[in-house]
């Protein structure tokens, strides 16, 4: 399984993905699920990914070697992030083009998801998600997060807390509590949590981190929030009782 | 789908269920998910049904037909909670055997299992849940509750707030949060929420209440916990950056 969110806010995009891969409680292993296209000035596009990773590692390798060419479309020539998801789509279908049957061999199918958002020039930021088939849904108002892999543990804290106008900050801390959530309750979920904050029109990537088991940061956060809603309960009415 | 939730606490029992039956969302319904066994002074036995309605219901219906009878090991007469759990799981397995076989021909499973907990004399509250096979386990310390049905959404917040030595009014506030959360993300559970705090060594049944749509105590604590998570959000510590 797999965890990976991304939050569309007046401000800008939180993105955070979990690093846990495995076949089996045996055998699990981490990788950065996190790509990030960074040209500063210019455009921020970051993928998040889930699903078999020779999958996912396939359509990033073959996006990072066309971006390496001037004579075939590529990100940095995607004038849009419309385009930039149609480059990834098409990556992915060939992937399936080229892999599909002899997974279908031994009953697996082509099974890669992403979550992609950025911003290029002067288009506002946009925030997508794209299936395992390519095709793709966009963030909205109504919803302005997206998620993969194990989705629900994670959901309930970001429906409560975040809105279009919460700040960046806020919104990425109740994204680690999402995480927090999730990794309590699923353990091919894991650490290192990788958490980038892109700011509206800053076409730059200035806030991203790392976060790894007994990081002191994530610790406390946790920590704190849990005793943070025992105080919220506590404040919130009784129930009454009708007489019996 | 439905959501039903026990919670074994020092000073006693938290139940809740919802009331939404299904065959797809063109055919729903509105069924009471609890059943109460009392005697006041002697027994309170509380079940919570989850799965096939046809299932659960015949279930009780025998256990309420052999509790009219002096002459059958009934829910009246047993010595402790583990020999109720016991009756239940036999009414569960003679509903199988005369249903399993004629369920199988539709490629239907007999699939009911319940929630069961309270209190029988001097023996202390227990509280259990039971497999569609009949089989069963206990709630413990390490793990104080038991959920059935749609139980991801709601999961994190009682892992968050509740402890064995929370008090009764408090868990059974963030049991409310926990089903609002469920009910947020899943059509296929609903209210009516049927909630009963069973406080330790009453043997009797003194809280219990039915909340509906509308009701102007779920709403404002809905509203409150979600107004409380945010406050609780802006005081958590913001991330740092590491310099780029």
């Amino acid at each position: 399984m797999t965890y990976c969110v991304g939050v569309l806010l007046d401000n800008g995009i939180v993105f955070a993905s979990d690093s846990r891969t495995h076949a089996g409680v045996d055998n699990f292993a981490r990788f950065c699920k996190m790509t990030v296209f960074e040209r500063p000035g210019d455009r921020v596009i970051v993928m998040l990914s889930s699903g078999n990773l020779a999958g996912t590692q396939a359509v990033v390798s073959r996006l990072r070697q066309r971006n390496e060419r001037t004579d075939v479309p590529n990100l940095w020539g995607a004038q849009s992030m419309f385009d930039a998801v149609y480059l990834v789509s098409d990556a992915m279908r060939e992937v399936d083009q080229r892999d599909g049957r002899y997974l279908a061999q031994s009953d697996i199918g082509f099974n890669a998801s992403f979550i992609i958002g950025g911003q290029i020039g002067a288009e506002a930021p946009r925030l997508f998600r794209i299936y395992a088939e390519g095709n793709f849904i966009e963030a909205a108002e109504e919803t302005p997060y997206l998620q993969t892999g194990e989705t629900k543990y994670g959901k309930p804290v970001i429906d409560w807390a975040i809105t279009p106008d919460t700040p960046l900050n806020e919104a990425a801390k109740c994204v680690l509590v999402s995480f927090d959530s999730t990794m309590r309750s699923n353990l091919s979920v894991g650490m290192p949590i990788d958490l980038l904050c892109y700011a509206k029109d800053s076409l730059a990537v200035r806030m991203c981190r790392r976060l790894d088991e007994g990081d002191p940061y994530f610790n406390a956060l946790s920590q704190q929030w849990s005793e943070g809603t025992r105080a919220v309960f506590a404040q919130l009415p009784n129930p009454s009782w009708p007489a019996r």
